[in-house]
């Protein structure tokens, strides 16, 4: 009954088997070998972006960190939500990266930024020459932090709020392929395609051990990426087992069956508390990652029978036994069915 | 015939089987795992430092820098050779990484900081008032970036100076166990024994895929650390595959039997170049990595053969067949005798 | 009719004449001259704090930043309001000086900042270990941003939040001598007895050319400080300069006189808003900053006319003649009462 | 018998009626008046740059960090002499202001870098792809930093060799004017005619109270600076009083006197100098400042007369009354020959 987060979770076999094979004899170091190579073509492969800058780090913070200081200037501003994991959980990394870039809080239903409250935004800014931040770039996540997931109009309108403004717009892929299934769409569909300039493209959460890719569709800044991720001590010098992770979570869909195992988990997890009298859905649960709202009772006993997941609202050690609390449950790719079912079982019992 | 860089070479079959080992279901994130806590106690117990605050990184430039930051103040200097890798090859990580820190270089001989010169750029500094940068901490490399290790003496005299002006001294061991061996000291007497505040342990070019450790035998800037450490975005989010790495690194000598492998291949080697009319050591060569002066027709010779190193000086590709061409040749744990002999048969025939 | 800003007035004439007194041969730089001595003196006798540490700089943002990061690390986040100086009119330059520290906004009314929202936002952050910015000092202005003044309780009340926390508080003292003698309390009253730790105390706003003085009431960082001023660059070597505006600023009652004189011309501008039908206060004005609301005919009255001041709400320059807009309306020292006449003169006939 | 400093010495009553003069009610703020406009384009005329970016600061450092971080990257290091007032009395400004980028320091003669030692020391860089700093910009000091003054062939030689690599050269022109009448050339000669891509062109030394220039001859990041002025803290609000400064050394050739009337100070201290049998010229006095080596018994014997200067080499209070000590020596405009007069008699009396 294992609902903490998706890097609680192991990696997959396929992926340590992957590191085992990479493990030949000399290579290139710091991404001169031949499997870097082969999957950054791949990366361009699956995105349809020939044309593509693809860096390999090992978290997404660096991920979400370089692109952001690659694509704003230290005196601009970038748009996200409150919750964005930018703002909420990278202990100001951006505005390290960024050299003092700040953020602006954009209005979001269930975490989905909203594109008028964002045009307000960046209306709202630049308006008195040198002194205000100027405005940057936008930054949304997919999927969001509240476990719900944009549709591909809803990206087209926030980048089409950006472009009116000649912003660019980031897309914080920490769970990409968790979102891709979700939509059923291509990997060109959720970004260019809707606007995306560049992309977090997450590993760790679904099956790998700790790579992203950092994914440009304009390549412009290459280089400068490169100097920034050297700058930033994220260069890997064995880097082929980096990319040999990566190499095995993109060959034969083995990213997109962990996801959808991940999502099935996760809705089979919040039918169950559909169905439950004393529970109720804080947000859509669209992806992999659930928010219910019940008693501190229930909690209580579920915490008695080993459920392990984080309370978000509410104090879980105290207070009057129906009182609200809101947990966030995660589901992985190695979630096991029948531990969902006894988990639903036991909170069915009340 | 592979001499071009430890970090070429492969990872030790052991490390990845203690990877597998770690991939057992589900474990607290961010460090909050038992092979972390077991690993931070491994090395409290080798380096005899029961306070000792440990944390893991995944880069070499990023232990270095993060360690800096957390020592040097932004209106500081910090105190090394020219050729430091701190200072030559982490592309200002460490001026990011401090904000703005200062590196004054201070005379060697063979890459060994020369004490007196030490004092003197010490004194020269801080003595007006706001205006200079303030003296920060030293940092010395050991192994050196020239192959040659700092005695216990020698780095005592270090340490000495700077303590006798209030100064921490960093160690960057990005080949901790190379040094190690060739001393034959204990971890404790090439360490805190001998004056070090702060150590960059390196595992990465020593048979690991990723992973460095950062000590402070004074616990007091834990904290600090860790904060600098997620803001640089190093914390790894399934931080057991890190740590991993280092517990069988640790296991049973590992790490100083894959030393004694990459010190007596370099040994093997700059007794054959020794021994050989026209190649001179432009270094001692004291650990695995070796320094020396030859023709380029020879060197013209050995790439036709297959022999993969670095030139440092003089031009590889063109010019006076006699002229003199300085070459790097770095052994790794991995290093084939045969391969070794080979590459000195070759040369021999001239 | 010049209600532009109390930095387009001139300074008042008494300054000039103390830098001509200063102007007499040979001084110590950089603060070594005995104007600075005598300046340095004379804060800490009127703040009744003989040991603050007290220091100039040119301007005020320079003051705002260079304390903040004094009080701040790069991983925390200062308490301010959407509205204060140092988010909205300082071009990330707080964000630069701390090396990226973040703001968190808190709820304000009529600009001035909530308590209890204070503490429920202090009370959401640091809760996440590393992962989320850690809790860094409180911000205020006074007089704010909206032209009303804290009251001595309400100050209390968010020193007393922040030290619930253990956090410091920096009182924004652009307008410091405008709240004074709103206020009639005495500079210790209104900063550290309140329970104020650092102030940037205001001058040019006031009748100076550029100076502002930054004061620690806890000397601790003293020399922190002054490293980071120099740094910053803001360290001026004809010191003297500096220091004999601040000198004549406070002799004689010159900066609580030149105050009043503005509050005064306030007060007749915002007794004309409220006594006429069409206009509104926005704000309830209490020192020497007037917000109204009126209809664009009558703004456009007012521009032909020769009224100088800015337009904050609406566009001033076409649309509905009997949309409101909102304009605010500073006066400085040498506010004319004549041209304040004059002004509610033509706003009266429509 | 004052040779301090020139940041010692008053400023020219000129400037200050000049500021008496600009302080006529109201104007606009933040660089937005008559004055500056005025200035802005004197310099232009100066320059003979119809098209330069002209920008006015508080101090030298504030010029010189803000064109840094203009002109480089926080990945590249800056070229400059060890001596460089950037390299050591800037407190690590540069470095605070560019975001971490490296200084290398280049060999000189007598504070005058060397040509071809510049072009060795770029050369070395950037051999290394993204691992070592990056080239970035050259900076010159004129008059350097020892008193002596870069001919026109020699400014040609350096920025000729910055060119051949692509990189920009700045002018660290604390005494620009001092060079310019030491020459006798134009200042389109001296700067942009000779290479020279921006410049910080000095006031304050030479009769302001404080105010520098910052010139792009081509105007390319002029928002950028403006913008990095601003997040710097370094736009001053009432920037009449700035401007008025520079209007007034600019006009009738004032800052041409007063730079001549400090140069023949100084020749008059070096030519007494070099009269006398115990002292001896450390650097060829070009301009405004002399260094001279004497035995400490004839230190000793100027401080009890009251002669005021800075000792740089050896210890002014203690040891063999023999043993060579260094001074420096500054003359600024308001020079006073009978003074310099009654140094030498008493000097030359042994």
């Amino acid at each position: 009954m294992e609902f903490a987060s998706d890097n609680a979770g192991p990696a997959h076999p396929k992926v340590l088997e992957a590191l085992i094979a990479a493990n030949t004899g000399y290579a290139g170091g710091y991404g001169a070998d031949s499997v870097t190579e082969a999957v950054q073509a791949r990366i361009r492969d699956i995105f349809e972006a020939p044309e593509a800058a693809v860096y390999l780090v090992g978290t997404g913070t660096a991920a979400n960190s370089l692109i952001l200081a690659t694509l704003a200037n230290p005196w601009d501003t970038v748009f996200c939500t409150s919750m964005a994991h930018i703002n909420e959980d990278e202990c100001n990394a951006p505005e390290f990266f960024t050299g003092g870039t700040k953020l602006t809080l954009v209005k979001d239903a269930d975490a989905r930024m909203d594109p008028e409250a964002l045009r307000a935004a960046i209306a709202a800014e630049e308006s008195r020459g040198v002194h205000g931040p100027q405005r940057g770039p936008v930054s949304i996540t997919q999927v969001t932090e509240r476990g719900t997931v944009y549709s591909l109009d809803h990206i087209r309108a926030i980048t089409g709020v950006a472009r009116d403004f000649g912003l660019k717009t980031h897309l914080d892929g920490a769970r990409f392929a968790n979102a891709l299934v979700a939509l059923g769409c291509t990997p060109a569909e959720m970004t260019w395609k809707a606007g995306i300039d560049a992309v977090s493209f997450g590993g760790t959460k679904n099956g790998c051990l700790g790579v992203e890719a950092c994914i440009f569709f304009e390549p412009a800044k290459a280089w400068e990426f490169e100097l920034r991720r050297k700058r930033g001590a994220h260069l890997f010098s064995k880097h082929r087992y980096l990319a040999a992770q990566m190499q095995a979570y993109l060959r034969d869909d083995l990213w997109l069956d962990n996801a959808r195992a991940a999502n099935t988990a996760a809705a089979r997890l919040a039918a169950g508390f559909a169905a439950h009298p004393q529970v109720t859905l804080a947000h859509p649960a669209e992806a992999n990652i659930v928010f219910a709202r019940f008693p501190r009772h229930l909690h209580a006993k579920m915490q008695r029978a080993g459920a392990h997941y984080y309370v978000w609202d509410g104090d879980p050690f105290s207070g009057d036994p129906e009182e609200q609390l809101m947990g966030r449950f995660v589901c992985d790719w190695s979630a096991d069915p029948a531990e969902t079912d006894r988990f639903l079982e036991l909170l069915a019992q009340g």
